[in-house]
């Protein structure tokens, strides 16, 4: 379930799954399946035994391509994996492939493009190749109540969306997983034959009421992590930009990479998404929840209008006890995309301090909002006569 | 693992399977992985629930076709399930696929072409199209001492095999897992979605210590149940003739068959082959157990030589005791392959009156097979010139 980014709480599944990697004793879960409760991203850190991204990593960054994106700054991307060594060896003329993914459940919304915007970043400075995985058969595979039709329509959608970021076309490949098995098959059953049903049970919480394309889906998500030095015919390295409750697909791809002669895939992990309501999953299945790619701009601001934030309930008590940053998703939105690092400080203290009210963060992220949409939006229009330029056999899709 | 057909007590498979559905208390094992002991084939029919091949539906087929091949006379074929269905389905004017496979572990030997002669007997017959699907991929899954490298040279060797059988090339399809793989994964994941863990542990005998990809495999076998009503754009039946131990993947496809909107499989059952060694399973890792396609003529007359029979010790012996025709390996491929009615019941008469030597046989066999195998290899070298002519893909193959 590649959703490059989750929301908090998501539960698009139906199926079965266990949480076998919640944390400790702690109130939050973060499996690939379900991401619940107030999550400690230090914690998380220490109980998957990844690294904090630090300023030693940042600076480094920073020398190599002289820029360094708010993303990590302000440590939306807060974790990884192996990063040092790829910056190493990128330095010894050793260029590594990025691979991310998504899952074609719903719609796009505005959460799920950070990943990719951040991605592109990456791409962009290091001048690197990008595999771009659509799990439409994992999400068919997970959810009893989505048939391989709904889910066709919204991968292309979702192509659009992914086109509209701007990634390089030439350095760029699309792999929707129906429709382009042939490239990751062969490779996806030597990983398989490495994993018995022990460790995917340990690592996925499979049970004897999964079904077994669920059980067998796990290797299909490794795969594009050896492709590319099949690509090259040389030894290459993956980094993975994607979400941190992808861990466990990775965890296993890192188990068997050695064995089969490849590089462990290194990643970068990014926190989650809140959703635009209090206590509710940001979900395609409740439009109300998300600003998706696909919205005008009138139903764009009224969603932002309706949304809940960390406000008191009067202008009076606003002015009295001051707002609650921390819990605000209008803050959140404002400061991890749009809003400067001095402006977020800025906006923190003066909602803490009651002289901004709710309604002006809001017409804040309105001004945002809207001319970015509205930019996606005259990209999808144009990405769709771009589709064969970024699928892996150059063929178009059919809707 | 698709075998066309086995040899009693194959055991080529290295992963932990065990035998869920071995025969009540008998002393024999039948599953997709193992057939082990002697056989009571009416014990399997009962067992699995299927049907005896009877004089009324080979009247039947004979009705159709005006001639009714040997190995249904001498039920070699001997089992089925909605055989009758099938018939009476076509002569409405509704024409099935046939389909059947074949595993490449290993060289093909006489014993796997009985049932592709059978099934080219009965495409020509009825003058319908073919499926022939070879399962590398399981193949490679279920054997740990095997790479999709080795696999891959006796795809090409067996493709070789089947195409110099004669199957039609406008009615005949060869999908190769591995490559052609496209064609059948968003049929397999309709079909996986459908079967729970529970049920293939039950079905297959699956355990903790099983490949992630094992678990996976059996809707890949499955899928090109289903293909014939894609292709044809109308509710398509399709017969299946393959040796017993493929029926559980035949069952899990039943019970989703009607589910997904087609109609189930029908099948034809064989017998199992002995190998030219007593208690040796016919092997390709034992050359010495079985007669290869590949073979010339001198190691075919010394292997044949050199086999084990139910004869006895000396002719002497023989002349007084007579011969046991029932355990005897030339026996049998006289009577399956190459006797008349008559002249099998004459020669297990003279056997066991002590008539008969087993050099007689032998010779009779000899006589029989090298001709029969040089032919099968001046149309082998045919093949390979032929091969695109059968892919799914139209795409030659790569040694």
């Amino acid at each position: 379930m590649f959703d490059g980014n989750k929301s908090i709480s998501f539960d698009n599944t139906d199926q079965n799954i266990h949480n076998q990697i919640s944390v400790g004793n702690s109130n939050f879960t973060v499996t690939p399946w379900e991401v619940e409760g107030n999550i400690d991203y230090n914690k998380l850190i220490e109980k998957f035994g990844t690294h904090a991204i630090n300023d030693e990593i940042i600076k480094k960054i920073e020398k190599i391509t002289g820029e360094v994106h708010p993303f990590l700054k302000n440590r939306y991307f807060f974790s990884h994996r192996d990063l040092d060594w790829v910056l190493d060896e990128y330095q010894k003329g050793n260029k590594f492939y990025l691979y991310t993914g998504r899952g074609p459940s719903g719609l796009v919304h505005l959460g799920h493009l950070m990943p990719w915007l951040f991605t592109k970043y990456l791409q962009d400075k290091f001048n690197v190749k990008l595999i771009f995985q659509i799990t439409d058969d994992e999400k068919f595979l997970f959810n009893d109540n989505k048939d391989l039709e709904a889910i066709n329509k919204f991968t292309f959608e979702n192509v659009l969306d992914i086109i509209a970021i701007g990634f390089d076309p030439v350095k760029t490949t699309i792999i929707i997983n129906t429709k382009h098995i042939n490239y990751l098959y062969p490779l996806s059953i030597e990983i398989a034959k490495r994993i018995t049903f022990s460790t995917a049970k340990a690592v996925f919480g499979f049970s004897n009421s999964s079904n077994i394309g669920m059980i067998g889906f796990p290797p299909i998500q490794s795969s594009p992590c050896f492709l590319p030095t099949i690509i090259e015919k040389k030894l290459t390295p993956v980094l993975i930009p994607a979400a941190i409750d992808q861990d466990p697909y990775w965890r296993i791809t890192r188990d068997v990479a050695e064995k089969m002669g490849y590089y462990k895939p290194a990643q970068i992990h990014s926190k989650f998404i809140p959703g635009l309501i209090n206590n509710e999953k940001m979900s395609s299945s409740k439009p109300e929840t998300a600003i998706f790619t696909i919205d005008e701009p009138e139903k764009i601001e009224k969603k932002v209008k309706d949304t809940f934030t960390g406000g008191q309930p009067t202008v009076a008590l606003q002015r009295k006890l001051g707002g609650n940053a921390d819990i605000c998703p209008v803050f959140w939105y404002l400061k991890y995309l749009f809003d400067s690092e001095g402006e977020s400080i800025e906006r923190y203290a003066n909602c803490k301090g009651g002289e901004l009210l709710c309604g002006e963060c809001k017409g804040d992220l309105i001004k945002k909002v809207k001319p970015f949409m509205s930019n996606i939006q005259i990209k999808r229009e144009k990405a769709k006569d771009m589709i064969k330029e970024y699928t892996i056999d150059g063929q178009d899709l059919d809707v």
